[in-house]
């Protein structure tokens, strides 16, 4: 049986990578798609979720690429309407907001889905294997790229409960929490705040692992020219550099693994599988690191930023 | 056998509430404190835990009294010492910092204890019984006291990861999370920050019940004159009054119950028997909700303080 789908917030992210995805992908198709201003071609287009609930009766799934800020009422929404819900990631704007929406669909006995597309880069499976047989002694992450080409005209980013940097480093902190065996602590963190807006362009973390080692992260949004998103795991037995949001592997300077960004295809075919299984997949670990970040952090404020 | 326990950070909260419900306690006695700056009377005195740790081979437990951003290396090097910890609130300057010392004792095979005291006031398990009973319609909590009379000289309070005036509000998120019987999500938050300081003097927080119940929460370190520590709760069945900080009870405007503070006192008498017991209480559910409203929540420039 194949999986009805209305995808709500026909933005950047849904254009570029969900609906590549679904074309794709065996066992769900798009049907609906809900936006104030956007239209979809070839699918049934409505004004807002509301909407759209009311005029597929025969909907499935709902999948929810709209700002972090809106997410839990329209997740709210769908779960009592009976669908399965698959999330952008951040999955929502706090953590307490998700854990209610597990429960929800828990009650609800549909799917829900917290998406970390950085988790299925082509290296990570390959890194995680690597480093469960060592042991760690310090993970360096520098997330460094040029906000103005990632998110043009995107406000809602920069508001408060819009992540800023965070936006993109919390894919550094999904990959890190999927590759780490063990949990990692936030221990402090500094935040660079533009003096005209309420979310940081830059942040600086300090976390351990839980035997103790260090893990640094430095998040900036103000890199131009060539971008880098690098996770560098140094062990008792050899250094591992994931890089390209890892989709690139190398062990001890020797690149194993280079392939193309094959994230989004492959959270469509767990997602499948999930609504399959009648399963929840909800880690709540990178939100909490980052909400743990926000609650310890310093604020430093720094230059304005403009579009 | 009575607790043999050393105390770390001899400050205000130390002296106006540990010292006295130790002595009343059975179970428990104080033979050693570690302060940078204080002496205890008739214990032995210590700069640091590592000197007390060392110097006092048969200590059973460690109370850890200083600021929240130490709070975690010093409560890691007493579990590793194989101690007995009881955490005063809140338990550390993140949430995955605590998680990380609830895996430690674990491991260790010892109590750890996250205590929240305004759960222990008088009036705090009748107000739960009587909600329970009952469906509610809203919350307002208004948590509005003098920074000045209660945090005098505490710079730490102010700087990042010091809470701010969530010092004081996340009492009332431990009562709230203890009496409202399903989780509580924290949807928006504005977080009023001095100009010269790191942490807020002020927040307005929206949350709401997993039924969708609106919860308010205004926390104020500005109130000068009486201090207010309230929670109302309106329900289907009538309204609840919980005020001076959970010792005073009203139903429908009529006092039911009004009493003494007597929360460390009860605290420490948990405190034995958990370590009886060999059991760990660790509830994070208001820790997790400063961290979310951190998250989420829009700073807001206000006046300078000074002490």
């Amino acid at each position: 049986m194949t999986i009805r789908a209305g995808l709500v917030g026909l933005g950047k992210i849904a254009r570029d990578q969900h609906l590549p995805a679904i074309e794709r992908t065996d066992g769900i198709e798009l049907v609906a798609v809900a936006s104030r201003n956007a239209q979809g071609d070839g699918v049934a287009n409505y004004p807002d979720l509301g909407a759209m609930l009311a005029g597929e009766s025969s909907l499935d799934a709902v999948i929810l690429c709209q700002p972090p800020q809106v997410r839990y009422h329209a997740a709210r929404q769908a779960l009592l309407a009976g669908k399965h819900v698959f999330l952008e990631k951040p999955p929502g704007a706090t953590v307490s907001e998700v854990d209610a929406l597990v429960s929800l669909a828990r009650a609800q006995g549909v799917t829900l889905y917290a998406s970390w597309h950085s988790r299925y880069a082509a290296a990570v499976a390959q890194a995680k294997t690597w480093i469960a047989e060592r042991r760690i002694e310090s993970v360096d992450i520098q997330w460094r790229e040029d906000v103005r080409h990632w998110h043009p005209g995107q406000p809602w980013i920069w508001e408060a409960g819009g992540f800023g940097v965070f936006d993109p480093g919390i894919n550094a902190l999904s990959m890190l929490t999927e590759i780490v065996p063990e949990p990692v602590t936030m221990l402090s963190a500094m935040l660079e705040v533009p003096a005209n807006r309420d979310a940081p362009i830059g942040a600086t973390l300090k976390m351990a692992t839980a035997s103790g080692a260090p893990v640094a992260a430095v998040f900036d949004w103000r890199q131009t020219g060539p971008q880098t998103w690098d996770i560098a795991v140094e062990t008792d037995r050899g250094s591992l550099l994931l890089s390209e949001g890892g989709n690139t592997l190398r062990l001890d300077g020797e690149v194993q693994v280079k392939a193309p960004d094959e994230e989004y295809p492959a959270m469509y075919r767990r997602f499948v599988d999930l609504v399959g299984d009648g399963a929840i997949d909800v880690d709540l670990a990178p939100l909490r690191l980052a909400a743990d970040a926000f609650l310890c952090g310093r604020h430093c404020p720094t230059a304005a930023f403009e579009d």
